[in-house]
């Protein structure tokens, strides 16, 4: 491969001749016409020519359809470092042209670094919270929309009583006029000062990020200035490139969290839009995600086993430029659900829960404390049962939901 | 339906029981829970709470799956009026929540008149243009990437001298280093001014709206003062919100053309994202677009007739609030369908080629005319053929590419 080059993969069912389908993109989505011209005209056009660089012959479609995988070549100078850019280029009519799936993108380091990746990461994110040895934990809000600040703010407390390490928004929590996002921010954040102080534990509180997309950064600096520690936003409604601002701004130096919400539109078919890992796992990283909430392979809004490891992946894995990113397996999880994500996912994951927590017997306290030591257990190969021994939380919550053995 | 609800309809496949279905996204996309709750708990989170309005079992799937449409209504008072908000509230989870997808949504007059919807729209396109009586025809550039600006401002200028309404640019055009932005406007709206008194006929240049999500408005605004007469945005890519805050700036009053680019990521599927209908014809018109690109229903990169109508039709349709919108169905468009686009489209509708004019036997300037020609035909009800034997342009381009008959 060419470092001058972005290489997109695409899954196509449809086309007879593959090579021409090949041909037929790399020159029409960047000089637009190629045999044709004259041959002085083709040496000024060449820089800007894409290539065919891999058409590869896969099983028919059950209907016999014939089906490929190709490799483009899109050349680096023929496009800005941002999402927008690269998606418009490599699927923005192509997105359209019948069955045709992108499946995976590589991008050459020189433009890759131009891209801001996670500010914090992984290990940002554990020194801001000095934790260090095991997954950490999340719990999500019961609800939000409709209650005043001060139930919130039980709310708020109960969880973080639980032992948890953050505590996320609701991701539909636009309308907030009964807990205002600047107050609920001070809320929250002096509730986390004040438990610090008296547990030496630190939580980061994921604040929903709204508004009109041009007044986003300003909303999250005064967020900050008001003391958020961390950002929660829904990259997809909002735009890919949102979040690469907000990532790059120095002056909004707190982590970001990225919901997946509307992202099921894009990834869940198998014969078009984007696969999983390339949105979830390399987009989000390159634009600035420090943690990536995504459906877990466990629940009822489940994703096949095999795409959600890959998502964990492309978010940790070397990628020569950026810091890796925190995979944080969502929905379905509860405390018997510990051994089988940590087996999956290991320590640099986050354990999400809202009804696994909220759901407990004794309540949104007990529910965190189940998950503490189920988190404990696993890291210190303790099985649940055994923990449960020593744990009323942990027991309860097993006999509330059983153990899957991982 | 009560009009503070917000409508969703969504076709599901794969969930046994309909009614518990719907139930379970009218509570778990709005109050979060429900059935647990005390009575006074009930009554205060009432407003907040989701509800079915409709639920229809379909045929089931062929393999024998079962299927149906559900409509749900959130009550309006849970968001704010914008996209990303409706998104993530009626499709942020559920998007990934297996086969769903969202068809529909119907908006309260209250909530749609806080969207801005079309500035200018099809009479205020017709008033900038002084053409009142025909469908529009636009020109796309054959090539943009790696020209430099005296190229491409002799292109232009082939192009309007074909006597076409608008030129845009091509939505691929990002590293412009050889035609910079600024210099293209000035050069291209010299061109425009000069053509208007040469021959008194105004032309739209859409020009690529690019960078940073943030600086999009501030360079729309330099645009303007450089004398930019239409904007192109790419707006999937940059995000939904970008396009509303664009229309509804004061400082930005030009049209708006949606480019499509992406968009198939979101629509293509028949299980998964949202339909074309919705997502081209009310949303794209709800955040303000003038004018919308899409796939016609007769080129290679196609959409199916009944749905690229439909598009069409909730673009111009009365809704209550918002200017109608001009459809552009494109791809695979040469004079020889103009019959068939005016059948299916109607006078207002924009005729949008790109190789159906550059491909002319006698080049773009030519490839214009017989366009034109083929319009004032259809409209004045001569057939091509007729017209064919006044227009030596429309004559080659018939031998060159047929008639469509409609
Ligand atoms: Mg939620
Ligand atoms: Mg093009």
């Amino acid at each position: 491969m060419d470092s001058g080059y972005i290489y997109a993969t695409y899954l196509i069912e449809g086309a007879s001749d593959l090579e021409k389908k090949a041909r037929g993109i790399a020159v029409g989505l960047t000089v637009g016409t190629w045999t044709g011209l004259p041959r002085e005209k083709q040496e000024q056009m060449a820089p800007y020519l894409g290539k065919v660089e891999e058409v590869v012959r896969l099983e028919p479609a059950d209907d016999g359809s014939p089906r490929g995988r190709i490799t483009i070549g899109y050349p680096m100078r023929n496009l800005t470092a941002d999402l927008p850019a690269v998606l418009t280029t490599v699927f923005g009519k192509l997105s359209m042209d019948g069955k045709i799936k992108l499946i995976d993108l590589q991008l050459p380091e020189e433009f890759l670094s131009r891209f801001p990746g996670p500010r914090f990461g992984i290990e940002g994110i554990r020194e801001r919270l000095g934790v260090h040895d095991r997954p950490l934990l999340m719990s999500i809000f019961k609800q939000c929309i409709g209650l005043p600040l001060d139930e919130l703010e039980t709310e708020y407390q109960k969880q973080i009583e639980g032992g948890v390490d953050l505590v996320k928004d609701d991701e539909i929590f636009f309308r907030d006029d009964l807990a205002p996002v600047g107050e609920r921010v001070r809320a929250f954040e002096r509730r986390n000062r004040v438990w610090e102080e008296q547990t030496g534990k630190k939580v980061l509180y994921a604040v929903n990020l709204t508004g009109p997309v041009t007044q986003l950064p300003d909303r999250a600096k005064r967020l900050v200035e008001a003391g958020a520690s961390c950002l929660l936003l829904n990259v997809a409604p909002y735009g890919w490139d949102v979040l690469h601002r907000l990532a790059e701004d120095p002056d909004i130096p707190v982590p970001i969290m990225a919901h997946p919400a509307f992202t099921g539109a894009i990834y869940a078919s198998p014969d078009h839009g984007l696969s999983a890992a390339l949105l979830l796992g390399k987009l989000l990283r390159w634009a600035g995600a420090d943690i990536v909430l995504y459906p877990s392979p466990y629940g009822s809004v489940a994703m096949p086993r095999k795409e959600a490891l890959k998502v964990a992946q492309h978010l940790r894995e070397n990628n020569g430029v950026h810091r890796p990113a925190f995979p944080a397996p969502s929905a379905g999880i509860h405390p018997g659900l510990v051994p089988v994500l940590y087996r999956d996912f290991g320590r640099d994951a986050i354990v999400n829960a809202g009804g696994g927590i909220h759901g407990h017997p004794d309540g949104s306290t007990q529910g965190g404390r189940a998950f503490v030591d189920a988190i404990e257990a696993v890291v210190s190969g303790v099985t649940l049962e055994e923990k449960a021994e020593t744990s009323a939380a942990l027991r309860k919550a097993i006999d509330a939901w059983g153990v899957v053995k991982a």
